[in-house]
């Protein structure tokens, strides 16, 4: 059986998501599509708006055969660490192929540009050195660094979130040792960063969430934009869970962890660096609500996304120290869901796994599943009150999602 | 002018609070009534149901002319470092005498206990190390230690609450060097503990509180057992902030905090000792609610109160480094409220005060006093969203509060 992989959030899963899925199969192939997808707490240093299995469930529904977390460790990080742990996840799962959507959607002119900054090495660490110096945030001294090389035709534009994203899946590959070959496809309609719906049939992530907490979670707002298990996941995991997730309800835990450390203590959280355990400080004794504290806290020097991963990491209490054994390949495949399709596929891949394949969390210990498990409570906790205590035990009680291949007979569902 | 000195939480006061000042004032002709009072977090190890500001008010309001705040440090805290902190706070405040409430109402029996456990040093502490072996509480242990030493006539019966504080403080005075002459007087009728009103006139604090509690905060209901200004005091405070402070308001954070930290992060919290930290862990995953979480973590070996004081040193993350430079004399004065009278006394006490005297906390900084501002500032945090940025403000905010002596001009009102 031939897989691709593809690198979801799925926050929450939409028309666009299928049509990437629809499009890895038939470009690749594959008998098997299988996502490195993150768990509750996200790339931009967010919590999901539901859980890791709820979105699960709306992924096996939507097409995916196969959904691996991808641990906390990589998944809330910049975009080359985040990269190389999800290139190197489907590597391990035995992906042939790695399929992502892109703004080039020309898979030569990624490789074009891999070389073209191998080749450059030095005078583009020069020039990001001299950018970041400048007080431009890491994302942007990449991009007019790369600019400023003045590099030839042929080369994706690396001012363009999902071009960049691309081109660390590209670099993470060819680093990673895995036979896998990347594809990519021109990404359809609605930008990454979309506010608004600007089109009734492919709405982006982040207008949904826009809807849905715009209007006091009117949730049938949002089903003509998206799919119906879409629809259905949402509207079943805000009856069971009483909400979505999003950084206002985490607020006061946050405030209070800033009121209780010190700014030594505050030093030991990952990614706190270069005083700003100060700013945070200070800042948190002053702010009401967490909108105003992100305005304050706000430099040139940070971007949004840094910066709320940073807190994310504090309010997980992820420490530097548990996180100073990463390196670019994730220790273990936890399963989340599976197809029927999905379990044959699983069957193959036990004979030669490289690294240990989880199914049940209670079976497996490692320091970065003890992170994963941590944050998932933590994530928990966001939730109104009557309903913490069922989300903290999911867990270690969640089994992995499983459906049929028609996905009219679904076993284990997501609680 | 004379200064007599009464150890006080004042949650909230009472009728039998006004009594024992009264009596002070009698027994031993003093001008002036000094308070050391207690915070807003308790000796039981529990938040105060209204602000040290409310409760200062109060005071001055039920016939006190000074109020200091007893510094965290001391006020969470077993009886002996408690009482240590409280009459060291009232010798250094210059008073002649401290008048404490107990059961015996004998201050002869009390020196006589004094002098008695002295000549029995060591077979006392035998005695109380074979019940802790035995695994009784340490309060429980010292109370039966004492009686297999078959005390002569005229001890006090020290397994009585306030005989027991009281022996502390006779002890304390003894070994502080202040020359501070000790009196007490017998309590009138409600006792300490008891849970619901037993006479229209004097009730307890604790079944005060939990007429407060009981009846989704009614507060019209005790209107007939408090003195008029504490009745005003606590409808002021809830009409400001929105609510009472009691365990459960605190227990998302403390659980929170127990999915945060790990067992070796958690053994750096003072008084988390002996193992406690992985019950503590892992009833933190399983309990829904506070009294459940209480109920479980309660053994033999550990008192409510004991147990409760380890679970506010985590909500306040008050740490072991900074209790370890503790002794048993407080380390400066902070004014919460004064009378007329009680800052002619000030003006007399400035001169010659060995310790700082501090009306402006931002005027000063000492360890303790950040431990104090700490905890005020996460005290805050358990108000409704709304009420709690002003709350955490006051800490800094917050002029002393003063009352002319005829209680009808009040200039620093409690915000």
């Amino acid at each position: 059986m031939k897989a691709v992989g593809v690198v979801v959030e799925y926050n929450p899963f939409h028309h666009g998501h299928a049509y990437h899925i629809e499009n890895a199969r038939k470009a690749t192939g594959a008998d098997v599509v299988i996502a490195a997808m993150s768990g509750n707490f996200l790339q931009r240093g967010e919590p999901a708006i539901v859980s890791k299995w709820t979105r699960t469930e709306m992924a096996l529904k939507g097409g995916i055969d196969l959904v691996f977390e991808l641990p906390y460790s990589y998944a809330v990080q910049k975009a080359d660490t985040f990269a190389a742990g999800a290139v190197s996840l489907l590597g391990a799962a035995g992906c042939q192929f790695i399929c992502f959507g892109s703004e080039s959607g020309n898979i030569e002119d990624f490789y074009h540009t891999y070389h073209f900054l191998e080749k450059h090495h030095e005078p583009y660490n020069y020039e990001i050195k001299r950018f970041i110096n400048k007080g431009y945030s890491y994302p942007k001294a990449l991009s007019l660094a790369f600019k400023a090389l003045e590099p030839a035709e042929n080369v994706v534009d690396l001012s363009l979130p999902n071009n960049i994203l691309g081109f660390q899946y590209v670099k993470a590959a060819e680093k990673s040792g895995y036979p896998v070959k990347m594809v990519t496809i021109a990404r359809k309609s609605a930008n990454y960063h979309d506010q608004h719906f600007s089109s009734a049939s492919i709405a982006s992530a982040t207008s949904i969430r826009n809807a849905l907490f715009s209007n006091n979670a009117d949730i049938t707002k949002i089903q003509s934009y998206v799919p119906v298990h879409t629809y259905e996941g949402l509207m079943q995991y805000h009856h069971n869970f009483g909400a979505f997730h999003n950084w206002n309800m985490y607020w006061p835990y946050l405030k209070l962890n800033l009121l209780q450390l010190s700014p030594y203590e505050l030093r030991v959280i990952y990614e706190v660096e270069e005083g700003i355990e100060n700013r945070l400080l200070s800042l948190a004794i002053k702010c009401e609500t967490f909108p105003q504290f992100m305005e304050e806290l706000k430099t040139k020097r940070y971007t949004w996304t840094r910066l709320q991963r940073t807190l994310t990491h504090i309010l997980t209490h992820t420490v530097k120290n548990e996180m100073s054994a990463l390196n670019d390949k994730v220790p273990y495949l936890r399963l989340l869901g599976m197809t029927e399709t999905g379990r044959k596929y699983l069957n193959q891949l036990k004979k030669d796994c490289p690294i240990p394949l989880i199914s049940k969390r209670s079976s497996f210990t490692h320091q970065q599943i003890v992170t994963d498990t941590r944050s998932a409570r933590i994530y928990a906790m966001g939730l109104p009150e009557q309903y913490r205590q069922k989300a903290i035990e999911l867990e270690f009680k969640q089994q992995p999602i499983y459906i049929e291949d028609d996905h009219n007979e679904q076993k284990n569902k997501a609680i």
